[in-house]
């Protein structure tokens, strides 16, 4: 069952039965391509076409949809495929959830070769399974494995993996309203040898976890607490891939915020304070503009994290001022503005009542309302609402209805039974 | 064998045998304190008397010395020490060497719970094992570990531990000159759950590896490219611990300054583009100053990790000052400074013939002389001897002769048998 553990640890280990089949079956492949630089590598490309199944033999009962707790159950199956660089990628393989078995000399346990993304699959109105904007995630989570010389690959090949997947455990996406099946992918370096050096193994793998909705008793927005003293990304550092090696740093900020009790971070950044990101959200701020509406986040400036979330925002902001789909609870006369927006702006907007929301968005929560940010000793008072803000409640109806198929839309993407 | 997999997944799988004989043996020994800060914490305290030893029934031969690369071959066991919040630090285990199991949640996988220290083994002129300045290496995990959420310890307790391991490992020792067994400690989270949060289960682990000389064939002095535009650290960051999320970002820019022409990263900071760290090691520049010769390193300002090589060059730089130890070959007019040193000084110095030396400092190499920069598109050129100036060859020469034993000195640690 265990077939993973004999791969990842090839180097040390007697040959898979799985690696050479996956050989011959490679040998009429094309030469692959990088996708980042386009550059012919004479490496096996990633293939969904070369998928080996195994079904488990002992498939389990999700928990009860009202017992779930964030990451904590993971479903019967778990997509695997390892790389090496002598070969390129392997055959992914489909195989029941199992332990990873690395030596410890493996560079994922030393250098934090390690990156992430986070989806979800969701069940809609008539019992189809659909992801939301996959594409995105396969974009960025190249560019992240780019960054820390980690191998790059084909994102439809990766989405047509998910899709399988997910459809094999459609069992595991609770129905209940909100819920969905959160969807992680990893790349990891496991080359047995220390040293700091491109990896010349790794592993791609995909768990998936059946979650809860994240406002389980109503909204309930959170209070932040900006320190210039803590930074969590710089210029020419990798504040903008979705590195392992940025979320460890960020939790003894947070215990040390809860403390003085907000439940996240402001991460600012600079002499003069930009707000950048809060926790592992993007961060939107809506202030009075004249008789408009100025809805506000943080540029894409090398330091911010590209979110799905974030986007997704963007784009529904600009198609309601272009007209292109307008939405009425949003306000009419609304600007959008990717910019650096300092904490004394906020402060200045809060003084003159032009404050007139903050929320973060993401993944997890789609988006999250901010009502109180702590800022050298004093708090910055933001309008909630009935504990969320109209601009945050249209948002999050837009792109619930989008990831449901209660409205047809690009973004939305079905996973056709197998 | 493979106990450790059994604990390390305890959140899932059965009680382990050797956790019940743990809690028993626990049972009598105080409350620990937090050796961060004092506190009484409840939990079970790192206890080397407590070590578990399970001898390997299959040893092998360690490789040929002249065959030997950096971390590629480890001796016949290892140490591990499970640690779960609500127990504290379990029964240490001495065993065979062998893979680590993990579920394919565990934080180390997503987040970079992560961090490690470096440190060698030698074998004496008679043939004892000596370690050097290991407290240093304790100080400095248990700073990182409280960095990110990781559990602290009693330095003591480990050293204790790691004397045992490299005792029963005695005969991976290679005893040709500039030979060593490297040890490699390491602390990672466990927990199976994802979510960015503190974990609840963690493992302390420590794998040895024999080494060559870093220089085979006489001094090679090496070549660094400085762009401003990468960043190894910032304040409010991580850059003075030793973290693993600090290592994988920095192997693109390395392969990326090879493409150049250049070995290693001359890591720059801020608009006035200071000089701090070179590749992963610590930097020392020598400055002709009037009749005498200042020896400059970058303060420990948060961005520097405190090396112990660089500490123990301070020490041996100020003790041949102070007259407590001179060195002939050491400047007579010396001076030791901790101060920002920014490129544009050290271009300065060059073209008024100024500059006399630049080295890296750290446990792998010692030493690592330089002999170009490249800033700009232009190459600083460093005088570098035959290979190693004449700073950078006095400070070899004093730290092995410590380290061999060759002189009494209190930082080399002599391992008793077993």
């Amino acid at each position: 069952m265990i077939t993973l553990a004999r791969t990842a640890l090839r180097a040390r280990a007697a040959p898979s039965p799985f690696r050479h089949a996956a050989a011959l079956r490679f040998q009429s492949t094309s030469v692959s391509h990088d996708p980042m630089t386009g550059e012919a590598t004479g490496l096996k490309h990633l293939d969904a076409s070369a998928v080996v199944v195994t079904q488990s033999n002992a498939p389990r009962t999700p928990p009860p949809s009202q017992s779930l707790v964030f990451g904590a159950n993971f479903s019967d199956h778990m997509l695997s495929i390892p790389w090496n660089s002598g070969n390129g990628w392997d055959a992914p393989k489909i195989h029941p959830y199992s332990p990873l078995q690395l030596d410890p000399s493996a560079v994922i346990f030393h250098y934090a070769p390690s990156l992430f993304e986070g989806m979800k699959a969701y069940k809609d109105v008539n019992g189809k399974v659909r992801l939301f904007r996959p594409d995105m995630n396969m974009k960025r989570m190249n560019t992240s494995a780019a960054r820390i010389a980690l191998p790059t690959f084909e994102g439809e090949q990766l989405i047509s993996l998910i899709k399988k997947l997910v459809a094999m455990d459609k069992g595991w996406i609770p129905s209940e309203p909100g819920h969905s099946l959160y969807i992680r992918p990893a790349l990891i370096g496991t080359e047995a040898a220390l040293g700091v050096h491109p990896t010349k193994d790794a592993l791609l793998f995909v768990i998936c976890s059946p979650v809860g909705p994240y406002y389980k008793t109503g909204f309930k927005p959170v209070a932040l607490e900006a320190d210039p003293n803590k930074v969590r990304a710089w210029p020419g550092g990798t504040g903008q891939y979705k590195l392992g090696g940025n979320y460890a740093p960020g939790i003894l900020p947070q215990l040390e915020a809860a403390r003085r009790g907000y439940q996240q971070n402001l991460w600012l950044f600079g002499e003069e304070h930009w707000l950048t990101e809060v926790g592992t959200m993007n961060l939107f701020v809506a202030l009075k503009k004249g008789d408009g509406v100025e809805l506000v986040t943080p540029p894409l400036n090398g330091m911010i994290l590209p979110g799905v979330t974030r986007d997704s925002i963007l784009h529904i902001a600009k198609d309601h001022v272009s007209g292109k789909y307008p939405i009425d609870s949003l306000p009419k006369n609304l600007t959008v503005s990717e910019r650096e927006i300092s904490i004394h702006e906020v402060i200045k907007a809060e003084q003159s009542g032009e404050l007139i929301e903050m929320f973060g968005a993401g993944t997890a929560a789609v988006v999250s309302p901010v009502d109180r940010v702590g800022y050298k000793g004093k708090d910055i008072k933001i309008p909630a609402g009935d504990g969320i803000g109209p601009i945050a409640k249209a948002m999050l109806e837009r792109i619930t209805d989008i990831q449901l198929g209660k409205v047809e839309h690009e973004w939305s993407v079905v996973v056709d039974e197998v």
